[in-house]
């Protein structure tokens, strides 16, 4: 097979919707749509132009099927396809191995790396995909597939993929929890939230510049430990975001040549 | 006095410098420049076009004299001021009370909320200004002042303040922290650290628009447990990051309703 050219999808959630009217888009054929309640299987394969797969029992003509179901569910889904399957089977999970899917299979990864919304458009070309196949000649099917969307295709095993989890949790959930936090202060003090909106997007764009390890700055930083008391005082003791504020605070101040 | 034209700047360093550039751009005189080290005031003052002023003792000829230096020298520079004079005095810092600058000076402050590089061109317009006075004419003045820079000026006391300049570690320093730690398992993973970029972007501009709370994703909130132990099997026992990692996965844990 020289190219993939119809596809197959498991699942109708965020990621099948997303993946699968991208392709619909970009000239591929979404043959048919599989989930376990049909009523939804149908509502998305109507808008993909594709028919609902009744079952997994039998083989499913499709160049690629495309497993994009939760990640606790890739590995049991994986295992209920025919062994008659001759399309290539991928899973579009950061942090589940390739090899839940049995060997019998022609498998591989299609990792998005993106956090999806169900409201908010994705600018393909700039979302990152992460490939990985059994074989090599999948490998390349793949990467031809992902470059129809993205202009960042990486080449990430199994092992990278499951770091690089980890370092998206870092960089995206963790992240945004200290703007919660952030946001919680504001709340409290009576202060609009919007003011603190240049300043995040400012910490985003500099590291998109220079390392983050470069890009830091603040109290301690700077190892001001006046400021950094004055802060405390006014957490508070032995709370939840103290601890954390201690904890972070001290992470910084380690790195930073003062201790 | 119905709007501040003349200004006198102590200090020289990164503040002092964009500040003073900017006013100087929009029409506004820089009569002088004060710093303990006399050569960087002559090179500050130089290229404002502004005189170097020798010593605080006597009377400063301006409508506004900013104390832009580190936060701990803000008091004590404030004590030097001579009691003749009547201009008014602010300081640009975020962390530090009005109070410091004694009662017998019209006193104020004048707070950029923004992190200063000296190679990073500020786009003023979209900078958050807090003002604080001691006198409501003197507030009216600092905010047509600001207004020259900025659309978006704040009316803040010093209690509020402190606030913000906390939440605003929680934005900037520790959420840069968690960018850093990302950065280093992909360094571990031998992943190139673009790879995150567009997603870092993503987590930015999503607080813009909904709260952080509502923005928030990833295994913690979905309350995925093989996930979060598969993460911490990856970072190991008994390590700092491990125990940073444990700790905002269960507050987001907590606060998703799973707990």
């Amino acid at each position: 097979m020289k190219e993939i050219k119809e596809i197959a999808i498991i699942g109708s959630g965020r990621v099948a919707t997303h993946l699968g009217t991208a392709f619909a888009k970009n000239d591929l054929t979404i043959r048919g749509v599989y989930d376990r309640d049909a009523d939804k299987a149908k509502v998305l394969a109507d808008r993909l132009k594709a028919t609902v797969i009744r079952s997994l029992d039998s083989r499913i003509k499709a160049d690629l099927i495309i497993i994009a179901v939760s990640d606790d569910a890739v590995a049991s889904v994986a295992r209920k396809l025919s062994e008659d399957n001759t399309a290539l089977v991928v899973h579009t999970s950061g942090a589940v191995a390739m090899t839940v899917i049995p060997s019998y299979l022609r498998r591989g990864v299609l990792y998005p790396l993106q956090s999806f919304s169900y409201d908010k458009k994705i600018l393909w070309e700039n979302v990152p995909f992460c490939l990985e196949a059994g074989a090599d000649s999948d490998v390349n099917l793949l990467g031809t597939l992902a470059q129809r969307l993205s202009t960042r295709v990486f080449l990430l095993d199994s092992a990278q993929r499951k770091s690089l989890h980890l370092a998206a949790v870092f960089a995206n959930n963790f992240a945004n929890l200290m703007f919660e936090f952030a946001e919680e202060l504001l709340d409290k003090a009576e202060i609009e939230r919007s003011i603190l909106h240049p300043l995040i997007l400012e910490t985003a764009n500099k590291v998109l510049m220079q390392r983050a390890s470069e890009a830091q700055t603040g109290p301690a930083r700077r190892g001001d430990l006046d400021t950094i008391r004055a802060h405390q005082d006014l957490l508070g003791d032995a709370n939840g975001l103290r601890h954390i504020y201690d904890l972070l605070t001290e992470e910084i101040y380690k790195r930073s040549q003062h201790g």
